[in-house]
């Protein structure tokens, strides 16, 4: 289902803005942080569990659902918000990332037409193109598709990087031009490495294509260095029109969040939350603990006296520990709402600074909590 | 916490009873299925749902949180209804089962003292005692407690059982006298095998020994033929009191749940509906199905349009189907919620039966359904 952004406000002293959307007769606020359901299920939650913690916007994976279950099914199922029970807006990426990602210790072949690769499950040679990217989505009737673009590896140099932009506007282009879910929005995806006048070119020429939405691409990749991400952000946004949300994929560090908004992304999505609880790590405004820790044996405090969340509120740390340790999936459950409402409260937070105008000094705070030293880690 | 059971009324075709008993101002019925929390937390369940389901008194493994995390520390966090955060009532076993199953292919030596045997989990030698085990039970702070018992192997010989019988008696009357948790009731244990006059004779002398409630065990063993156990049953039961429970260890088939209720049980407790969840199988008025299977690809109904549970009122086959072939363990939370779900509701059509004086017409029209042949198995 479509929804239209609404800017409601920019903060004073950075590009960061205040937006809202309404949709199922919800209202939604930006800046957001997106989980992530790879699968048609954020690991270990319920629907009502994600909608509990305040989360808005899920992001699922048209990659691992093209492979299974298959879009058909979950076409037949009614599309992806019934066969999952989710009733809040759904988003899809392209599959692109996946396929770079997932299938790089496997032969991949990228061509003007597409991307032939092999699946991560059944070693099956697979060819994704833009065209199927989108059709497939399409099927999964997400709210918001993406564009499949080309992912460059980490590192590209500036000439592959200049070839990629020109590829990923093409494969835009074709993209758009089978678009066919009247209910869909369609994403388009600015890419362009570190260097200025990629991003601007990118920009500019992705703008034109005329999206719902625009992404800043590239940039959820292990080797880039912040400073990259940082750049990568800044000379993308001023080229991005200000009635369509900003979408900066697969970046979850709670800095980063900070950092994004600053430089005006409105959407986030990333792995990390419920990943991190599977090994037992649970973020706190005095940054990352691992529950795996003999510290934290006989500790039966919550994990964070300041967290309104469901495991924080009945749960210390010594049984989150023992579940873990146990292997008790209770345990990542746990601690994967508890990692979500960090990051959703932390949006909330962020929220709040744009409102009062003083996001610059709630991130110097941050900072000092996060990485300064503490005599407990509580 | 003790409570007292109430014997309502007796089924006029059969030795069945149903009871009731009031806990933390919250009545409960009996016959009642227990769901199994191994380590402190019912596989994949939070405590809301368990209660949700309708499940009432909940069994937890003496010996596996002795090994992890240790009694202490459940004891530390406030006992085990606090550290797991679980208000209905709970009964913690002896050890004395997973000592002689879990180490059955490592050495263990039986001596009149107790049991030396390794750990499961880092082979560390370890020692268990009837006074060690209650001592335990009594830290953990379970409302019910269990004697420890020897466990005898499948088939063992009459001369075996009958030693065996005189040596639980003696364990039995050792953790009688250490056992001190004045909130805390104790349950006795009648062995014996499918030998009539050795389970009289089991019965008879636990009974004298004065325990809060008593338990057929010996029972639970793969090897074990179901005449074998409906036997076990039937030599106990007489010689147990009326105004005392009487519980059938480790038992959870669902016919076993109608025989044993038709010959007197009031307790049954299993970890099968949480481990058939486990491997994708589910448990329906007309058999177990296997969700693996392809033929519930596309299948977009629920489990069973007769289900009053939440995996039925929100989710298909396919999804579910779905979610277990990618190993998402949201797949094995709904299975676990559909299937501890069936043995409750089993157990309020079971107390049915009993109030209308037809549980015998209810086992044939179960078995019919159950094991009869059906077009489609929905």
């Amino acid at each position: 289902m479509k929804f239209q952004y609404h800017l409601e406000k920019k903060e004073k002293n950075t590009k960061a803005r205040l937006g809202s959307f309404t949709y199922q007769g919800k209202t939604y606020e930006t800046p957001m942080f997106m989980p992530v359901g790879t699968q048609a299920t954020v690991k270990t939650l319920s629907p009502e569990e994600i909608k509990e913690m305040g989360a808005g916007i899920i992001l699922s994976n048209t990659y691992h659902l093209w492979l299974r279950p298959g879009e058909e099914i979950v076409n037949q199922a009614g599309g992806l918000h019934r066969f999952m029970n989710y009733d809040g807006p759904i988003l899809t990426d392209s599959g692109g990332y996946q396929v770079f990602s997932l299938a790089k210790n496997k032969k991949k072949d990228i061509t003007e037409e597409g991307v032939f690769f092999k699946s991560h499950i059944d070693g099956k040679k697979l060819f994704l193109t833009p065209e199927l990217s989108i059709a497939i989505q399409n099927k999964l009737d997400s709210d918001i598709a993406m564009s499949f673009d080309e992912c460059p590896p980490a590192r590209a140099d500036y000439d592959y990087l200049k070839r990629s932009v020109e590829r990923t506007l093409r494969w835009a282009k074709r993209g758009k031009d089978v678009h066919q879910n009247q209910n869909q929005m369609l994403f388009g995806i600015v890419q362009g490495g570190p260097y200025k006048d990629l991003r601007e070119y990118s920009a500019k020429e992705t703008v034109k294509l005329d999206f719902d939405g625009y992404s800043v691409g590239g940039v959820a990749n292990d080797h880039e260095s912040k400073e990259d991400m940082y750049k990568a952000i800044d000379y993308s946004v001023p080229f991005l029109p200000e009635d369509k949300l900003r979408y900066l994929m697969g970046i979850g560090e709670p800095i980063d969040l900070i950092e994004g908004v600053i430089r005006g992304i409105d959407l986030f999505d990333c792995v990390s939350p419920t990943r991190l609880a599977r090994h037992g790590h649970a973020l706190t405004k005095f940054g990352k603990i691992n529950l795996k820790n003999a510290q934290y044996k006989k500790d039966f405090t919550p994990i964070s006296e300041h967290c309104d969340c469901y495991a924080c509120q009945h749960y210390t740390k010594a049984y989150i520990r023992h579940l873990i340790t146990a292997e008790e999936t209770f345990g990542s459950r746990l601690l994967s709402i508890h990692n979500i409402r960090f990051l959703v409260h932390l949006m909330e937070e962020i929220r709040s600074a744009i409102k009062n105008d003083n996001l610059l000094s709630f991130r110097e705070e941050f900072i000092q909590n996060y990485y300064g030293e503490h005599d407990e880690q509580k």
